[in-house]
């Protein structure tokens, strides 16, 4: 059964059309610095928002209609695995992502879940093999049940912190079975709702032996996808531990952890934690750290995550930068973690705001590939910094230098002249770039 | 020549007082948990805020009115010291910091600066001795010279560099010589205007390599004060890359500086940063590098700087309460670094607000003693962390237990029941430990 | 049936008690300025947050443990009934407040509804005989049904519109029925997801319109309870209409409202709008409107509305100052449109919070009246505006100056002094104050 | 004498020029929509960021280069007004702003600041005169000064008051002299420091006095400018009464304003106060008071105001769109309330800047063009209100229903099917818009 009947395979069409199912941007083939878009962009899209978000809010019902639903669970389950595929061969996406609870029902005992989970992987496996479609990363839901209220490898209680392995195992498994390029753990519940009953430092030792052990049953089973964390500053819990790249570089270094994980980074949780997201990026890559994205965007003057479509070309231009620096991102991809507007409840906005996602980010490659083939940015910080490229910048950067000599240089080039970088000039040239 | 002439030094009257110029909860030689108030605190004057801020703004003028102008700046600079201890003597404060350029003018030359800087704080010595009050800290001011545009240590310029670098020497001399206990850097411009136009690996190693220099030079002159960072989020820069109590360890462990630096924690950069005063604290503690604090307030509903006295009681118990948990915070001290509101321009409301935040931070003493004594949140903890010291739980902390095992023990106990910590209660209750 | 068998009604017992289900500050009878403390707090309990809140959040299920669900809705509505007065008997609260979904089952039909709002209201007036208890106010949840996906009065749809006025047309009857002493329209989807496709002066006169329906109906049936907006500046909308006080005042005076409108605020929809709660309360007094608040607190680092029961004392003894001011809320009242935390799931919860807000805000009464009793801030006030109360300034307020001759008098007066009002110690003063 | 003697009249030369000092898309003679681009935008150029800002900032020196410093600030004032007037004709700029301190030192006394004032506004004049160049608006700055520490027209000092008075006085004087075509008040001290000492509704009550005061004069003299009222929610202080437009139109409505004054809303303070800055102009012009704007850009991630100069093509389009919707800004228009970045502290920055904003600004008028042009938001929302313009929709809104008649209806079409409005794809295509 096809969920989306009168919409053919979404083609490139240009800018011209009139064809609402066409990209205007996204040419999957077309060839961008000597790669296909495609290839830059490994476009993946999430299961979660894509087949399970119904549209409520913390003020409203449920708005999305859909027509996967069955009987049973598993049924609806079974059709949504249809679906999904559906909409990822439509739109060309050739990765996707998934938490076990999205696809699989939890039923009465964790012996029943895992069993969901095997039948249904089952059909998703026979899925990729048909359709070419690969898992870019999965991971556990380990936020939303009650058990998980205090958290999962944060919790006070020991059983829940079980349950939790039990998750990690079985989502290993899976990986290893679909074979998955990436692991995430995003650690919702993993902080503090209060200070006052909290004990961060053991909550944290706690964390890091969870990631211990998975790095080691991963070895075991002779499988391992990169293994990313994903940051957020807070949402659901007040305060989530993983707040941003670096606070999680911190947690990553001081727990040995350098090497087995790289970063998921999100645009909304960079601008939830104060930061953009290209400054996110650029503290990963900074770190040898960047793994992933979860490409959406969030709105500024909002405090919550609203996990929209990413439809900003300047933003998404400057990300997209980062990545072609980072010489691309692979094994990680571009996981749309977006949701169609709670406006939008029809099942085709599912398709439109794909499109309108992958849209802008093919805008934002083409835009960055000029800005690097015509070294934009990078004329703009040679110029910068070339007294670090010479005479006593080049003998400091040489390590040749102490506060002595320098002392002795500064006592003699005491006055000193700056240059303006014409930041408004540079800013008013950038926009004609942007595609 | 007296500046309070009519003042004399503030004595402990109790709440009773009708006395302005009195202490309503601070009483030095008072005993909380076996110690004396003033070893507690270890309170410390800023020189800055107190000295030298003029209460302009970016909308208005200088509003303060001080009577230690002189005809000369270096006349202004040595009414300032005796004017400085005087407040200090006043208000029975021990510890007092300065950046180089509050005390001495920076003249024409760097020559010229260290010249000034070395007739001043040879006077500063003198009251130091004569006194017995002691310089918890000093620093380089290594942002506010239009030289420091682009940063410091993080400069595009390697001459700005080699005069920041001769500061640092300079800070450190004046260190061994009034025998500083710690040495601060906070990095104004240690981050970003733009990130368009920013290298910002470049940059921060740049910066860790002045760091090394220091502790090199430090060795040299067998003079070891603790080194201190002291994070901000932003302001005066877009993005400052201490951004807050985490993402500094991650540089301090990225560049291998454990060991040698911990943090000055400020209550205002913690809130600008999106934490509460006490997370900073707390996440300091975990990495085992709470150094120092710099006490003030900032409002929550403004988003910059506001350096306010401390007076919110329940923040500041919160605060010292960590700081009970952390044994003490020597060799680091309680720094006001906060400034009286605009409004407060007249020369005895610098006393009057110092009296207010000593008042507070006492009042936060006795609090957080008696929460302490009470066992109020060790006792909270321990019930509800107590499932990780029996079975299961104790089997994960001691290492014995691995995603296998887990899963096998979760498969026969996955029906969990949680409690509730009935966190509305406790929030009030603390309420009546509120002194 | 009882569903807090255990729980006996809750008593004053000071602050020595260990029972927690006690009142430690409010003491219903006590008198305060002449007025016994219920009198002056009006409590209410809020049906919505008490009996239909679930625990869930964006990214967690339903947690809360609830022994009042039956095998049909309208039996757990029943059941609601009778718990919901239990929990304000044992709480000694004298009103209630509730939407039209929170009591009855919306069916399948609106007649259906209406017919189930009849049952369950006859059952609630029963209940209030019985007990004494009194409606505070009642409204329309118009918000989250999906029909309300785009508003209710402000929809794009007429036929949501027509069904907007049939639930304020039947919560009028309600309120005719019960006696309500209030009627409150909260517009949580009277706003814009996006201003792109949204026309606003379209949708505020459709609001304005359906007001002045709900003042000729409740004419028409010769009940005239208080009508109340109810601001707040956004969630679920990007933006909502009714932003904060003033932006709610300009829409009341800008459709000639005024007289029939006043103001129900909330203290986390201030601080959502950038506001302090005693600052909106403020507004609304000058403005002659401040009719009922909610009460609760925010979290100011977090951009969500997170409905605390308020435990805060110095917030709430601020807030209380205004209603002194107001010379008290009659006939509003101070509703707890306030949430227990997340893991607090247990029944017995419900009433711990409930005792957290009502002690808090007992606290508070005693606070404010004490430092009405004293004129702290009624003296603070006439000395610092006293240049107002003779010469030019008299004149000035007494209307009698022009430009011209301010002009006349400024040319010689020109050199002010200005005095400072010590807020610093005024601040730490208060705090001696708080209860 | 020339101060950029290098720099020849701006020109437009489009997009493929090399010349920093050409305007790459605005070319004032083109027409869009049938009007030249010089008519639609109406550009002023602001005195105070042009001539006097000085790169400060709280935690930095003076940093911008300026070669128009005399011997005396009376020189200085003058060489101020030949730079000035340069800049504007180089930049094709026909209208600019300023305050009364911008243009003339304030002596030491009343007397001798209005006698300063005479003489540069004579040299003006001189200038405006030969120049063809225009005065959109002059304000007097009534919050520098230590005498504003607590506002002007809502100080508490009566003869604070009347010196303020005789300020406005001597603006409308220059005003007419000038031929103003407007005049603004922001209150940028209009407020409060804390609440704790604050009658708000005595404040307010003298700032209307004023402002009826200026209005009687300004009718006197012959020479009614369109007034205008400047919101901000804050900075310098903690709340500023003119918070944002609708709480200044609420101000304006309770003190019988309207029709007397407009609003001068700025893009940077919108966002200070939550909003965008479409927000406040669609605000504005649902209250008939969109009077002119101060185009510049803050940056979302911080809590303070920036003034940048704009150069977001997206928010820009969005606002100019509203102008156009607003039947065009005249007889206001668009003053580039905006400053260099410290780091642009060279002369030509100011030249730079300035033609990156208007080149924004002429960016954004031809795409909001082509957006009314092509009816993209018209046809949109003609759609989406289409049920409001036949049956029972037409019928509210001619005021033919009411709750009853409502209800009967409603009970019959109580089975609702929404639309979407695929607001995703909306924004993709909107991005094609963007020139």
């Amino acid at each position: 059964m096809a969920y989306f009947k009168n919409i053919e395979k979404i083609k490139y069409e240009g800018t011209d059309t009139k064809n609402l199912f066409a990209f205007r941007h996204y040419n999957p083939e077309e060839e961008v610095m000597g790669k296909k878009m495609k290839d830059h962009l490994r476009f993946a899209i999430a299961y979660w928002h894509t087949m399970t978000q119904d549209g409520s809010d913390p003020f409203g019902e449920s708005v999305n209609k859909r027509s996967w639903f069955g009987k049973t669970p598993m049924e609806t389950s079974k059709n949504r695995v249809n679906a999904f595929f559906e909409i990822c061969e439509k739109l060309g996406a050739e990765y996707f992502c998934f938490h076990d609870v999205d696809v699989a029902p939890e039923g009465d005992s964790l012996e029943e879940f895992f069993a969901n989970l095997d039948e249904i992987t089952d059909l998703i496996k026979e899925k990729m093999e048909q359709t070419g479609i690969k898992l870019l990363w999965n991971t556990a839901n380990m936020f939303s049940h009650p058990r998980y209220v205090n958290g999962a490898a944060s919790t006070n209680n020991a059983d829940v912190y079980a349950y939790a392995a039990a998750q990690v195992k079985k989502g290993l498994d899976i990986s290893k079975k679909l074979g998955g390029e990436n692991y995430v753990f995003w650690g919702g519940r993993e902080g503090y709702e209060t200070l006052l009953n909290t004990d961060m430092k053991f909550e944290q030792d706690n964390i890091a032996r969870l990631f211990k052990m998975a790095i080691a049953y991963s070895e075991k089973i002779g499988h391992k996808p990169q293994f990313l964390l994903e940051p957020k500053p807070k949402e659901p819990s007040k305060h989530q531990y993983d707040f941003d790249a670096a606070t999680t570089m911190a947690f990553i270094k001081h727990y040995d952890l350098e090497g087995e994980f790289k970063l998921n980074l999100e645009a909304n949780h960079a601008t939830l934690a104060g930061h953009t997201f290209e400054h996110e990026l650029a503290v990963a890559r900074s770190y040898n750290a960047l793994g992933s994205i979860d490409a959406n965007q969030g709105d500024l003057l909002l405090g919550w995550d609203t996990d929209e479509f990413p439809t900003n070309v300047l933003d998404t231009t400057l990300a997209m930068y980062e990545l072609l620096e980072n010489g691309g991102i692979a094994p990680g991809g571009i996981n749309f973690d977006a949701k169609v507007r709670r406006s939008s409840f029809e099942m085709e906005d599912l398709l439109l705001a794909h499109i309108a996602g992958m849209d802008t980010y093919a805008r934002a490659l083409k835009s960055a590939a000029k800005l690097k083939e015509d070294r934009f940015f990078d004329d703009l910080k040679e110029k910068r910094y070339a007294s670090f490229h010479k005479g006593i910048g080049a003998n400091i950067i040489a390590g040749k230098e102490n506060l002595e000599t320098l002392t002795n240089y500064a006592l003699k080039h005491d006055q000193i002249e700056m240059e303006s970088s014409h930041i408004e000039y540079v800013k008013s040239l950038l926009n004609d770039y942007l595609v």
